[in-house]
């Protein structure tokens, strides 16, 4: 039975065996992979064959969002046992790098992460991972929600940024599967409302389902004209622009209070128009993101508490058999896709 | 019929007409004063006569934490009209003062408090107060929440000082009604949890009830064992002090993780020991607590938006012509009364 | 004699008497003006009549970088007496918004600014101002240093925002006033080193004798190569952009290091091109500045300590008589005039 | 000829040879010691035999700051090179632990610090260190500077976790080298002023003969006393309490500014009397140090900029074969030593 889901090259997948180097160090876990989730990322390779500087140029296994079950523990691993049910961070540092030391170890340089060429992906049937980056999850949180931590990290990722104040109010610019983690992210980290503005409202529909969002359709109002009346003419607390489109960017100043916080977190492919007059009227500051760093332990804490919910984000799980066919509807984009999942054999 | 709660002197209340001035001025709103919470600190100038340095030398108004309906607006007034249901925040500073310039106008030395020997209380028909200070209650927002948001402000105050981030997991020491409003804050504020330890399980039946808080009798259970299990040995994020008592002040640095915070809110009479090398050892913040400042907007914000519920917090409610006794009874300190109200007559 | 330097329309200043309201409040004091520095905002409102939003359309007394000797003070004021030495700030807030409770006085929509249509300036013999926007000057430092002040006050506040960490590394781009400004106080401020870039060779040979900066004339080498040779590779920990130049904001993220800081100080007159992706592949945090609060103290202190020596930069010195040909060499904008100061009568 | 100062239990120390593990891994370099400061841990190993948990059961080889020449390096190491000068930071964190990832690798648990039982310190020939807590030393810093980096860098911590704003006012209560340091590093780390306060004349001489330091003996006046007449009675920005004396420790209070911040440095052996009201009644933020993190290249940045010099806080300095009196004289604890250095023989 193939066992490996392989870009080969620019639009072509195939499952096969794919034996990866596995050697087990002394900080490192193996872990059996049972739910991986379909990231836009993963997808983008498949359709385009690079992100940016990241070039496919050999065949490579996809995946980055994964749980599993830790099969084999290196010999100085002291907090996770044979049999324990994790998810595990993608990204891996150089532990004595200097970003590493001051804690930001999503931007050292040198980092490894998961499904970024040359680095292979988790849709495989073991993993071995450092420990320090591999998190148990508690006995009623699922694989399926395991493997939703690495995009709702993105969420809280922005959400940590922010600096949220207790009672802050937020707007969240699109509401793709980003935005959706981002807007929960906030709610369950302190503010006492978020707005999701975007187009399409089958989007808007799913993510304003959830008590505390309110959603705009900016094809009816305008974000900054709900966002004054909303806050009495003075703006949100918090700005998290969400969906890298540039007029959305060219606007955020004029969703912001005085002394407000933007938190950049859609990536446009280009540089695009500031208004940074627009910024400084406001003295606002503007915050950005790159994947996460210590929040996967957050994210389940939330998660575990039942103050964030993402299982209704879940959009399709399909088995691992079937797992080209659902990077080809992931390639559809249907508005109504959140997450889809896969979920690798039991042996 | 009388119409002020006025404490004439130590231990002898009484029910009578007392003249306020009440001059409005262009920036001031006139309120007409509907329901008053019973703070431990009206019932301390009761029994005691004086709390540190502010002595009862004259009758004084009692009461502090209020809500009410404008019913004058003074010529600059711009955000309140006659007829808005509001609560009030019982501190003025000077608006010019080095420390309001700063934005923390509590600490304002100037500051001119409610019920604090000189300035009177509102346990009184009316009340004249800058706009500024004013915030106008949602419809949906009862006058009884209208004024629990004074008690209340002090916990957002520590939730605020506290700096939470996202799913940070917190103790409160202490679970008196200010013990109580800080676990309210801090998990509303971005807490996946939020610990209270006592010694009154009573206590901690009322606040244990709240989804998200688990409670910790100190007579069971010490607090330092039961954070270590339930944090992997790891501690706390943050420790919010609000028993004031010694035993508890002299742990709390084995309540938290190393670099996490402390946040002083219970006030001991006295000096106390402290354990500085203990702090040290895991390089904690200690924060402080008066009062509060720019968090009135934050609470009611939360209070609206049902991320917190007080009204359980709510013991009894009496009529005005009932306020005596139910000093008295505040004066009995039962552990099931968190908080006791009094209705102003409607004329 | 003529007694103030009045603005009568775009292009046309005049020396003349402009009786302007004085009444002096409670708080207020009136001070006699001694010095007043030439700002680029006033040449701006000169040439051009108008900055943004802001229009000469009646006469204007122009200059609002001021020192001066109180002569009265309101009935209320308590730290100042007639015959100090002060410098003022000369934005006014409304004490009462929301803005200045929350201490950012600064962005407050209803701030009256001096020299911004339609409030007056302060070239004109007396001012009435509030007693909490003055500065008593230690007996040292100059009536001219005094006026320097103000334009520190924007480099202070840059600095301030910029959360400078002992030892950081700093860049400014643009060594214009503003950008020197700034060079010096995240100097004073912290950094260990302060490199400044910029065309013109006359600017930053004057920037450059203060012992702690180093100059790079990006027609030499490109700025962000000169901060990697600097930095082995790693980047500033600060980079302050105050040319407003759109290929120098542009290139911003290029210099700082992973997690490092922008301060957006220049202010471009569109919306220009911001590499969005470039700050979030570094995750780097924005803060943008606008004019100041609570920093004229702070920037006393240094200068009165010798930390800042403001001195070279006053290029001119002219009596008030003078002062339109002051305004017309400022026109000119040699590359060798900082500042340039106009000194009031005493009489 | 012996080769290391043996510390072989309490009150006797012994030079002779003393071969240590010293495998190069591959992100060791292997180092020549040249300096090393006698710091006041290593004298109390050698009065006491220990410091509190830390008991010396076996020989150790003492000595925790140093300096010296790379001498191999391991195969990964990329930023030093044989006959780099350096200097090292004498604790080596677990890279995986919780605290590291998080970048306060200071307080991890598992630290492993030089000449803390049971690990070995410096006066050695050789080390063995990880390179990444290897700094290279610029040309014109000699290694007795290099060995005073170690001491200077909890000062740095201190400055660092006060959150310094440009221009703020300081206090030192405490003239011992750590309060000296501290001084220092607050000063170049943006303070406009700095006042330290000891009893001992000779101390105070030392530290105040720095510009913008000013010294207090508390003798003559009390701190509070001279700090309120200093400030206009509006207090410190921040207060670093070096001294671990518990009358200055209960006094911390009285000498910030409302809003202020105050850094326990001293380390007060049992737990001691801490005015909480008096912290609350100012809302004052109370940071606590631990040894340091990330400050070794900000520190070395400040010396070889020229904005600290330490050379006069370098007592003495003594050959190798005397290092044993050295440590007799750092016994006496004469008020004119502040650091005494041991040189390592050149081979």
């Amino acid at each position: 039975m193939p066992t490996s889901l392989v870009l080969e090259r620019k639009g072509q997948l195939s499952l096969r065996d794919f034996p990866l180097d596995t050697n087990l160090g002394p900080t490192d876990v193996r872990i059996a992979v049972r739910t991986v989730g379909v990231c836009g990322s993963d997808v983008h390779y498949y359709t385009h064959g690079k992100i940016g500087p990241f070039v496919v140029n050999e065949p490579m296994v996809l995946g980055h969002e994964a749980s599993g079950v830790v099969i084999e523990v290196g010999q100085q691993v002291r907090h996770l046992s044979v049999g324990d049910r994790v998810c595990m961070e993608p990204g891996i540092p150089d532990p004595q790098s200097r970003a590493s030391k001051l804690g930001i170890y999503n931007v050292d340089p040198a980092v490894r992460f998961w499904a970024t060429p040359p680095i292979h992906g988790c849709l495989t049937p073991e993993v071995v991972h450092p420990a320090a980056f591999t998190y148990r999850l508690p006995d009623h949180v699922s694989f399926a929600e395991g493997a939703m931590v690495e995009p709702f990290a993105i969420g809280m990722q922005a959400a940590m940024r922010a600096r949220i104040q207790p009672g802050d109010i937020a707007v969240v610019t699109g509401a793709g599967p980003i935005g959706m983690m981002t807007a929960l992210a906030a709610l369950a980290g302190g503010c006492s409302k978020v707005y999701v503005s975007d187009l399409a409202q089958p989007k808007l529909d799913i993510i304003g389902a959830y008590p505390g969002i309110e959603t705009i359709n900016i094809r009816e109002t305008p974000a900054a004209e709900a966002i004054a009346k909303a806050t009495d003419d003075w703006g949100a607390d918090v700005v998290f622009e969400c969906s890298g489109a540039a007029p959305a960017i060219l606007g955020v100043p004029q969703l912001a209070r005085p002394g407000g916080t933007i938190v950049l977190v859609g990536m446009p492919v280009d540089p695009v128009p500031f208004d940074i007059v627009g910024l400084q009227a406001k003295e606002l500051r503007v915050e950005t993101v790159f994947r996460y760093a210590n929040v996967y332990d957050r994210a389940i804490s939330l998660i575990a508490a039942g103050k964030v919910d993402l299982k209704p984000l879940i959009s399709l799980t399909v088995p691992f058999a079937d797992s080209i066919a659902a990077f080809d509807r992931a390639v559809e984009g249907r508005e109504t896709d959140v997450k889809i999942q896969i979920e690798m054999p039991v042996e």
